[in-house]
């Protein structure tokens, strides 16, 4: 098979892991007032179609592990769930104006609703993982909660990180403090519980789910910063607005890079740029950065990390997939690797 | 015993249950990094010290029921927690100025690591539910966890229809309308499903929750009035900036009869001081309306709808209490009715 035709072959079953994710989603948001400014909302990013990598991740790991791809799909609703409400919130923390191709929850209905529509989709996330009791039993439910909650203190903690890097303006900050953020922030929520919570369920808790943690953070690593390649260097594709990370301050690998290679001057210039409001970084300030990130070759010291990343994972991968049969689902996954640092949006 | 020491006797109670409740809630907040930005931020409200209603309400349901008190410890925290959490994403979306007589959380700290940490606060009421698995058991343990469920979804509901009146700029509103409000916004989360896990816990499950419902809500909604009232006509111990409800645009009961009372000029003025944003609300406007209320009485109304609400608690008290022992405990609640609608802070 050529390259084309198993990216193409991946990129359907990501597209069916996706769409019938959404569908069951949808199925669980209420049909009932408040609607203008509640449930008629909650759907929104979903409906908008992201990449679908969690659920997918996780249905295709229960089946891997030997269970059936029905008893995947409530945690996998409960996973998308979450994601899409950290995305709202995410969104107004960081004063982001587009996400996935249109503009943000607050940007059209006001901060005060897009805070309450991202508290209500984690709530409404709670509603799936209630049913897995049924289909699951008691322990496996539990287990699966287990994952979540420790998931989704990982997450608050890795946004807290990030948080109190622009609060403070740290600009010492080094490539192991970047990994061990984005290990928190994005790591655990988008590759390994997903990956956990599939293996549990699909061996029916016979797996020890900590044989995963290696190989989530280097592939959820190299999705984060091939995410933030993409942010400077993608295009319309991408969603978001191009370049929004370098207004909003944010401390990618490639400008903590920048900072750790330009010169006195030029550090105590892009300090200045970083202590500033977002509302108060110009145009011609922006080009500035994108310009020396140029001359110190960030992207490529980005886009290098990335791959090196993708390689530790997937070397990984054959150690703890290794032993699993080679169906279409372990295919898919091996092939999700590869995917994340290639993909253009 | 006088009306003084009845006063006493429950406000000791009340203050031994909400410092129980918070060293216990302190026990769940992580000891670990990031502190500067989450977990140090985590306790102030907690710290602050509220009432500390719904533990109370929790606790001692639990022991009228026939529980013992330490096995409603867990869900109590839990509730503080998430009334914590709902506190700091209410102040962010209302632009509150202070909470419990200090700064709230986004004056000291801004919008985005508010959010985080309200979002940290929910996710740690998680832990104690889980914990409840030790001491009371799976049946119970996953009763109270519904329990929470659909009262964190009541919440947003209520948050949304009250955020859609502002948003739309509702002015042609009914004393049933707010009081709909109110019974999702503040009584499930307030009263009745602290009192519904408090007796689920206590009789191990075998009282019917619903008995609560009618109870719970009638003495929420007085103290969701007094609340207001507090907002227009209390002092500093109130702890939140006087006549901020009026700044903020919010729809009171006071504010609601003043649209349905007022006449047709008066009403246009008051319409179009409620569409402006709140920076561009002035201290004369809002001292207009102030005037106004007090020329249609709007406080006396308020007052007397608390003391109605209040009324038909206690007589619903003796029809859902009524058959259980007369101890200290239900003693405490039966006089939490009387101080809900006395209370000065």
């Amino acid at each position: 098979m050529s390259q084309n035709d198993i990216q193409e072959k991946f990129l359907n079953q990501l597209t069916n892991y996706r769409e019938l994710s959404i569908k069951k989603l949808l199925e669980f948001i209420p049909e009932r007032e408040p609607k203008k400014f509640l449930y008629d909302l909650v759907s929104i990013y979903p409906k908008r179609a992201g990449k679908g990598f969690r659920p997918s991740l996780c249905i295709s790991t229960c089946k891997i592990f030997g269970g059936k791809e029905y008893e995947a799909y409530n945690s996998a609703v409960a996973l998308e769930l979450f994601h899409n409400a950290f995305l709202v919130h995410d969104d107004v923390e960081d004063e982001s104006c587009d996400r996935r191709g249109y503009p943000t929850i607050h940007e059209q209905y006001g901060m005060p609703v897009a805070i309450n529509v991202g508290d209500a989709m984690n709530v409404l996330g709670i509603k799936p993982l209630m049913k897995n009791l049924t289909i699951l039993g008691p322990k496996l439910t539990w287990l699966v909660f287990s994952e979540v909650e420790h998931m989704a203190l990982e997450a608050v903690e890795g946004q807290a990180m990030e948080l109190g890097w622009r609060m403070d303006n740290t600009c010492n900050l080094t490539d192991e403090d970047y990994l061990k953020m984005i290990l928190k922030k994005t790591c655990w929520y988008t590759v390994i519980h997903p990956i956990r919570i599939g293996a549990i369920i699909g061996s029916g808790g016979t797996v020890d789910p900590d044989r995963f943690n290696r190989f989530g953070y280097y592939m959820g690593a190299s999705f984060q910063i091939q995410d933030d390649l993409l942010n400077l260097i993608g295009d319309k594709k991408y969603g978001k607005e191009i370049c929004g990370d370098i207004l909003e301050g944010k401390r990618t690998l490639m400008l903590i890079h920048l900072l750790n290679t330009c010169n006195g001057k030029e550090k105590e210039r892009l300090t200045r740029y970083l202590a500033k409001n977002r509302a108060d970084r110009t145009p011609p300030e922006m080009k500035w950065v994108m310009k020396m990130m140029d001359k110190y070759e960030c992207i490529e010291y980005g886009k290098k990390s990335a791959k090196n990343l993708a390689g530790a994972a997937l070397k990984e991968f054959y150690t703890v997939f290794g032993d699993r049969q080679d169906t279409i689902d372990r295919q898919f996954i091996e092939n999700m690797i590869l995917y994340m640092v290639n993909r253009d949006y």
